[in-house]
């Protein structure tokens, strides 16, 4: 307990990997919004499999159908909920699974958790699948936040050692975050892209997988969001990316690498421009005691590697007591990287919605 | 809002730095257990300022003051209440930041979010001095998690590029994790300590100040606790740590370096040992799927270096409009890593209580 | 916001009335609890409509189609979704009310709080109709309660001023429960029922509605379960029943009626049993300082009569700005209480598997 | 679990009747009011003991300690914690009472839940005692409220079979509700009054109690306010006032009165007044579908009458497991309406101030 989020926005997600549907209920969504549905059919292509050399031929195309909560194509206040049907699913593929539980999947813990009753099928409530309605809840919400001038964007910044540039390292261009939305491999410096997707057709080629860090902005926040303490942006955001299956670590702004920094280097200066104060630097990430800044929110998240891999691995068998060798079966992606990645700036907009609708911003200075 | 935290356990702080006093609300601690004062009083004091030539002269002994909730030396199961009075307050000292905001503090933001009625003095309620009462609640948490067989411990893992000795790589000691609560600046490699505190001081001597890492460990969670997605044991505890102020990063396990593994690296493998399973290593930190799975849960915090330095920095004037110069005074630390560590083990121990009397863990395997 | 209800089980109703469906999620059920469908099924039809000539003659079989947290007929611990499409939908018959609000529904509240973006079909998601998935929850939480010894029954009390039998009076009986919720008109008494019937009958026949009262226990609920003040079972229970559209008081034990008694009568007086400790009285309806004392939990519930009438009556014009007559056409019960039975014994299963998983009962004496 | 309530004011109330101190933290109070203690202390009074002869001669001036969340008399944003010491606590009147737990209080249901370890003395964290805090609670919001035009006012309703005037039935007079708060024993009609006082002196004489009821208004909420199922303003309010030691029913308007009334007689009729919309009557006391329809929002809550009584009891003794008779001596209110009155009102104004925060009103029509 319990795939529930949020204070004004609440996000409920259900399914799993091979059952009926997947789905989500969004409650508290502001009334009058009106929804593009092909805006959130392409937000869902993003994420979508099947698409590309670099992941699961798993082909879904991942239609929500929209079953409350929309009225003449605008939010009405009421609970959205939305739902998903599973289609392409082959659970033959996962038989073998029952006894021999997957390195680095949740087969064990599932099992210690649910007593051997959670759906074994494709990880059941644990798959990356899950993420298909919560990418629908983000591109709901970025829909709305759009009238709010807020927007999250997401790239990958890190693929094994291969680095994008920075995001956070640029001004807000609409139009390059626009270009960035519609890559099928969304990085700012595409020859580094090239050399990401080398990577991982090599990695896959091998058996194996990769992991990666994926980077986040919100642009747009005002000023003065926010609480200290366990109410701030950044343990409430946390709360959201952490619940993403594969992510291991955050971190905003400059983050980890605040340990190799001096006060007087690490330090936002702010300074008057235009009558407003703005800051000369971003090391914070736009959140300084919980609060935003007016700066760019920004973030970073760490990818594990995905745990299904082709190469043999050493296992138990539940029911022999033996330790055995596994080989996992099955369409998988070999970096999950690129579709963690609107994933992560769906839950982004999830939250700056949240966030937004708690209505407790201050004064802009 | 809001400054509460938690499921079974609640903890509720409240106070500011230069206010009559800081405190905590622990709601739904189990009733029977015998509360240890000195004990509260030792782990206070590893907190405690004033002590160390690397922290604040400000000398507070941190007594907290049990209210309600207690009754004969027993935990009632009613709400317990502490207060820290606070004594050695100075208030003078932050006269001069009313119109000019301290770099990297929340002066700005906290302007921003209560249109200027925070309390300035200190901090008010951003003020580190709020870990105090967090702090109190460890100390309380960890005597009862002991009747459990669970215990956190944290240490001082980086200060700048000093690292210490990984304490996820050793096996569960508790004469060592005795002697490491003991030691004034709590690493497990002195010689790399005595290395830190030379830099701590020479930053000191310039008027700035260091960031840092702190790794903790929680030992003897049991199998099967948690859930996936939003309900993970990863987001409920980043929704507590990153709550603690300065704190902007956090990895589990193998963390951010997990992007540079394959699968087959990362991929913590089980193995039958004496008729139970265990895994080769501890790459995810204890947590796969959300859910505990009998490693110790292990995760590092990455600590900003303290916004209070004595060196010029460049801010704005709130009521002239210009830019200005700022020196900040007043009497602060210029690495609050050592005393973040405590924090970060006390805030462990409420989240472990918390998770373990949410009581669905599963069964063991 | 929200119509999420719950700590260890939460219940997130969606959907309208004339929407394409409604449903539920229900999050935190305890894994491996097998499901018999018929159960739901024949729990279900004690509240569709279309059945008897005192309910609207809109035919729904409510029929739920789970599509996520069961499998191989069992709970898997995951969130259970459950989806009812609706069929027997007729617009048209509300076109004339986005201009003419119907006295007594939330036609204007709903406006002023969706700003008009409110589903205006059939009262959309205020409508009666939500209390279908409402009923699936308690159908599925029924029946892993059993595995507990609990068991919540529902009877109606009053309707205008015939009264039943108090249910509260009686011993328990499990044969008369079962005797009871197989009753097209639960009542204890078929003589005050019949009287019931007619009253309704008339009043449908004048083009009015009728209001009543439902008696609800739970039984076998442990000694010791809830907790003081807002954690108590009172109002937690009540922050559900209030839920329930139509419901405008709720009373526990003797209530209201306590105002009449004195201390020396209100008083439940404890004695030895068998070696347990028994009240001889439960005119507190088994809650004492917001904790279980082993007594049926007893409670009864006011529902307001059906605001939709066919009687003429006064109401306002939104377009012209004038004053105007309503008669409200369509399908509709002129008395709810029958229907409002079994959603309130179902209601009460999600509450008592609620508390029951919360694990903080102590020991029982 | 827990003495915690609240979405945007969260209120934790903490203590014990004869531990060190009781008191609350205010979690989410807006920045910048001005409060005026004197107000509060008002307030305090009336609520207090010890000050007419049908309440216990208990003397606590309630004086309350605010230690944080206040500078230079305005609320800074942050939580507002208060204590209020105890001091005239005569513990050795409960000793005899750890065997022999009272008729109708919360001595056996403590037990059982807290397993014996709960604090005896004058019911401890059960005691009415912990109504002291949440009126200050209360004397806070109302103070804000101010601000925002919305007031609370609450009268004696009931005592035995002696009603007051309906406070529902009078039109909004500041004047009068200004008169009415001064009283020593509010009622609006001072002749039934004092046949009330009468009957409780009487009561008192034969060492036995009275219950009663309590009506409360709360006006100038404005239009469209709460959501539609849980969200709802009754089972909001419910959850808050069902929380308060004694009250064991709840009806909104007119309550259990509607089994009474067909929907003719019940249903609100809307008409225009000035441009407006208002209703002829108000018998859903002012809440339609949950949300607030612009008329007073009333209540009335059924006070128990108090456990505590001079009668002799039969009660069982817990070591010898023999019944026994018991003589309940101490200092005790022989009827808790009048000091309940003021309690209703004060938690009315939390959740007003709840809900107003919440932010989801729509546009006033």
């Amino acid at each position: 307990m319990s795939s529930i989020w949020g204070n004004k926005i609440k996000i409920s997600l259900f399914g799993e990997s091979h059952g009926p549907a997947i789905g989500v209920v969004i409650d508290g969504l502001p009334a009058g919004h009106l929804l593009d549905q092909s805006k959130i059919a392409a937000f869902a292509a993003r994420r979508a499999p099947g698409l590309t050399p670099w992941s699961t031929p798993r082909r879904e195309a991942d239609e929500a159908e929209i079953i409350s909560g929309v009225y003449q194509d605008r939010t009405t206040g009421a609970p959205l909920c939305a739902i998903i049907r599973n289609k392409d699913t082959r659970s033959a593929d996962y038989a073998q699974l029952r006894d021999k539980p997957r390195p680095g999947h949740a087969d064990l813990t599932g099992r210690w958790r649910y007593g051997g009753f959670q759906d074994p099928r494709g990880s059941g409530h644990f798959s990356g699948r899950l993420t298909a309605p919560l990418t629908f809840a983000g591109a709901v919400c970025s829909q709305i936040l759009a009238h709010y001038g807020v927007r999250a964007a997401a790239h990958i910044a890190q693929i094994a050692d291969i680095k994008d540039l920075p995001l956070g390292g640029l001004a807000y261009d609409s139009k390059m975050l626009d270009e960035l939305a519609q890559k099928k491999f969304p990085v700012l410096d595409d020859a580094a892209g090239q050399g990401m997707i080398d990577l991982v057709l090599a990695a896959a080629e091998e058996g194996d997988s990769l992991g990666g860090v994926v980077e986040c902005a919100i642009y747009g926040l005002p000023k003065g969001l926010g609480s200290p303490m366990f109410a701030g942006l950044e343990p409430h955001l946390a709360s959201l990316i952490f619940g993403i299956p594969a992510i291991k670590g955050l971190e905003f702004g400059v983050g980890f690498k605040a340990a190799l920094m001096r006060g007087s280097e690490h330090n936002d200066e702010p300074f008057w421009q235009d009558g407003k104060i703005a800051f000369k630097t971003n090391h914070s990430g736009g959140i300084v005691g919980g609060i935003s800044n007016g700066e760019p929110l920004l973030f970073r998240a760490a990818v594990r590697p995905p745990a299904s891999i082709a190469k043999v691995q050493h296992t138990v068998n539940l029911s022999s007591g033996e330790n055995e060798l596994l080989a996992v079966r099955g369409r998988h992606d070999p970096c999950i990287v690129p579709r963690v990645t609107p994933v992560v700036e769906a839950a982004s907009a999830v939250f700056a919605l949240d966030v937004l609708l708690d209505g407790e911003a201050g004064q802009d200075g």
